[in-house]
């Protein structure tokens, strides 16, 4: 994996994948699966996120206020379905879905080394978790696959159905006010 | 417009799209265009988005209390990002780009009669408003429009290029846990 400029991590989030996210507590590794998430504010960059007392992983971010968030292609899109449809509290997710744990540099919770990308966080606000589950996490490392042959992300729309990413349109000579974000 | 149920607007929002924010202030309609927002809670449905204070709309969102978020279709793509770079300080949005008004049910702004859905929203939770210009909105109504032809939303890729939603793939037979949402 490759090293991605932090201030560039808008790129990864904003467009809106299903992502997983993964933890490490009591020295077990667990992934949950999320469609509730969204760009904040780009440098440094905070990223929010839902995560609830129904999530297995909520204890474990809430307590050590770390996590990875790890953006699958479409490719796996089954596996990261059926992430998001057990338990961590039953089942070995990087055991039993076979995905590669990698050290990750900042925080202790691994990436998952078949995803296009890697984002290390760690929790910076908690003053809406109480009411809403809603964490904000800073982005403190990033990485990506550039190698990987499937690049496309996939997102959830809300009924258990999900859009592939489909043809790019480039509109960066309209984007006169945000010059500084196309480098 | 067709009314469309509370309980699934996480249909419109989950996937990311690219939208508009209407407005009402001091008489005066505008537009402006979004990128960083989320669902937060399906029921009553919460989306949280950064509205911050170089957009021209953030007073008249803070003051009023209320918005509509128009969901456009990628035939529009040139308007919505022209609509995001200019400000509603210099231009009467509706009228430069030739948008239509429609009477909203709940709330003062118009609706945005060209768009996919509308979604007319107040805001419920201002509590990080002033350390993230994080506007928390309840969506009190929503509309969409089945017989328009152009039914893809598009996404930002945070760079001034966007993805326009490709294939649908259907797992909902994978989504045990949550079949609820399904009807």
């Amino acid at each position: 994996m490759k090293n991605f400029p932090l201030h560039k991590v808008v790129r990864l989030i904003e467009p809106g994948p299903v992502v997983m996210v993964s933890t490490l507590y009591h020295g077990r590794a667990n992934l949950m699966t999320m469609g509730f998430h969204m760009m904040m504010q780009h440098d440094p960059p905070l990223i929010g996120a839902i995560v609830g007392p129904w999530d297995y992983s909520y204890d474990a971010l809430h307590t050590t206020g770390e996590c990875v968030i790890a953006i699958p292609g479409v490719d796996l899109i089954d596996k990261v379905v059926d992430i998001g449809n057990c338990s961590g509290n039953e089942v070995d997710k990087f055991a039993h879905f076979a995905f590669t744990r990698r050290k990750a540099k900042q925080v202790a919770p691994p990436l998952v080394d078949e995803c296009l990308a890697n984002i290390e966080c760690r929790v910076a606000d908690t003053q809406l978790v109480g009411q809403y589950d809603f964490f904000i996490l800073e982005a403190v490392q990033a990485w990506i696959n550039p190698e990987r042959k499937e690049q496309r992300i996939f997102h959830h729309k809300g009924d258990g159905t999900f859009s592939v990413a489909g043809r790019t349109l480039n509109r960066q000579d309209r984007m006169i006010r945000w010059k500084q974000f196309q480098d």
